[in-house]
């Protein structure tokens, strides 16, 4: 398919042979995803640079590891696409370098929780090069060459995970409203800026059940759910989504980072006027063998005293225990009733206050 | 201290050397606690019945274990308690039956998680014998037999776990109002029902939040909370506890228990018009190495479609994924509100939809 035209409710395009084809429909949806973004310098085409999207592309990047002997690799970006890599690389003995132009390694994550997951991922042997703009990719002697602007790094193979956009060209180019990082722009039944198109998937936006705001946040639970909405609403039943919270949850060897809703930048964009707690405690009762080290940092509203969001990192238990805030914002929760919580003890899993809550009782002593 | 006085505003009993003593009060505080139950019966005072309440009683049977080289133990009883001995116990190669009186294995339980944990508790070699009425426990050769109404268990102890009950002794000869269960009846700034008395921890009751009944769930959360909240009021703040959901935890073997709120009996016992759903799901993502089983029950009104309560059982993350429901009903949420959700999702983590979600999806399918 390559063009959508709504005024004759036909989409078009050619044929694997190169004929012209032509389909009417009454109901259209735009599943078109996301792709990865492979900046615009030098040597990004050379063989060996890889992106990882689809199965198949993990498939060609394990192929070429076992091939060409790869012992070192470079990976281009530290999000959760590069941070995963990492420990999958490194669980197979591989030297990994990480680079990326900006300063902050998770810029979106509490300072102190950024710090422990930097400390496990260069306690693992990764090289973390932020504040690195990066240059081009050469050919060198035996391999690659990841040219920065005061850095270059050797390897055989580079792992470009700088990110992903909308697929959206088409439904721009048929005159569809975009939203945020040119997302095609969704109402809650899913239905785009034409009456008969809808959005769903990665190439949709979603309001934010925080600010009400549109937000492109492409993750697998709200691509899903929109997928279900418009079967629904496209057969005749009428299903709104309230939104996002932006929970997102990631594993990186031994820790668990996870995050719903705004981060305390965020929220000072949104114009509320937050105020943040951030506390250290451990994943089990005192004395409980095996225990580690969880942070939490919580984000409120000092006018309304709302809730507005939580990060956790921690070595067990963060990945679920987000699920109890992310219900809270949902139901447009204040800290003080989050915080009242009638929320399970038992030694293997928690203090007697779980660490939540004593974020959340710190949080209420910084606003009232 | 062997009584109270509220009229006098004073306490008092007999010291150590047999003397009177009497001591006046502003503002009292009873945190009497609670004690287990000793059944009736002949033979529970015999060397080697044993009660686990206080450090200083595992110490005796950590200490009895090893000087009478104990090889089987019964155990009276089958909740949390006796759960989590039994699987203490087999890990120093102890063989453990369990026996009590009532048929249900966990009553509490819906059905299908019961059996979940009644398999994996057989599966590790101890043997559950509900449904038998004990008559005595007596000292045979070598040790002590439990005598039921069809059935004797030789062991060298007994464990008697057979629920605890609330200290209001002292309480209730003051002249102040029980609540169920016997446990001392206070409000929500955690007064009694003298002005100057208040009353905190094990040994008093709570409003449960679904029901807004009093009830008796003495756990370590609400007991210390009700201590930090008395010290407030009894200083001159003003702090009100909004009440418990009952919200428990616990670990068998290789088993996580959860459940917060009602189960569908409590709630058709309180009025509600309770519809119940159970699924099955996995802990992690398909095809993700390590995912285990995990059961979720979710119970909500047809009438209003209040969330009511949510139990849980799985292999991993059902300890924490139960303070999402328990935050749901702090915030007396819909389950169609519960269903919106946006929860987290990884594959080490659970499928997209996480357990949780597709419980509230076929919950509201069947109130609909």
């Amino acid at each position: 398919v390559e063009y959508i035209d709504p005024g004759s409710k036909t989409v078009g395009g050619k044929t694997a042979e190169g004929g012209a084809f032509q389909i009417s429909y009454d109901r259209l949806l735009i599943a078109t995803g996301a792709t990865p973004i492979i900046p615009d310098l030098p040597g990004f085409d050379l063989p060996g640079v890889m992106g990882l999207k689809s199965l198949e592309d993990g498939r060609r990047i394990k192929q070429f590891i076992e091939e060409k002997n790869v012992k070192r690799i470079v990976i281009i970006g530290m999000g959760y696409i590069a941070l995963e890599m990492c420990e999958a690389l490194r669980g197979r003995g591989i030297k990994v370098d990480m680079v990326k132009p900006r300063r902050a390694f998770l810029p979106w994550l509490q300072e102190d929780l950024g710090h422990m997951v930097r400390d496990e991922v260069e306690a693992r042997g990764v090289g973390v090069n932020s504040g690195h703009g990066i240059k081009e990719i050469r050919e060198g002697e035996g391999g690659l060459k990841v040219v920065c602007e005061d850095l270059t790094l050797d390897c055989e193979m580079v792992l470009s995970a700088a990110g992903i956009k909308p697929v959206s060209d088409i439904a721009e180019e048929a005159g569809l409203q975009l939203g945020p990082d040119r997302a095609i722009a969704v109402d809650r039944t899913l239905r785009t800026s034409e009456e008969n198109i809808y959005a769903a998937g990665d190439c949709a936006d979603a309001f934010h059940i925080v600010t009400g705001e549109r937000v492109w946040i492409p993750l697998a639970l709200r691509a899903n759910r929109a997928g279900w909405a418009v079967a629904d609403n496209i057969t005749g039943k009428h299903v709104e989504l309230d939104g996002v919270a932006g929970t997102a949850v990631f594993k990186v060897f031994d820790l668990q980072v996870a995050a719903t809703g705004l981060n305390i930048h965020q929220a000072e964009e949104a114009g509320f006027d937050p105020v943040a707690a951030m506390i250290k405690s451990r994943t089990r009762a005192h004395a409980h063998p095996g225990s580690t080290k969880i942070g939490v940092s919580m984000v409120g509203d000092k006018k309304t005293e709302r809730l507005l969001g939580v990060q956790m990192v921690g070595g067990e238990g963060a990945a679920h225990r987000v699920n109890a805030p992310a219900v809270a914002l949902q139901a447009r929760m204040t800290v003080g009733a989050f915080a009242e919580s009638d929320m399970a003890y038992a030694p293997p899993f928690g203090p007697v206050w779980d660490p939540m809550l004593t974020a959340a009782n710190q949080l209420l002593k910084k606003m009232r």
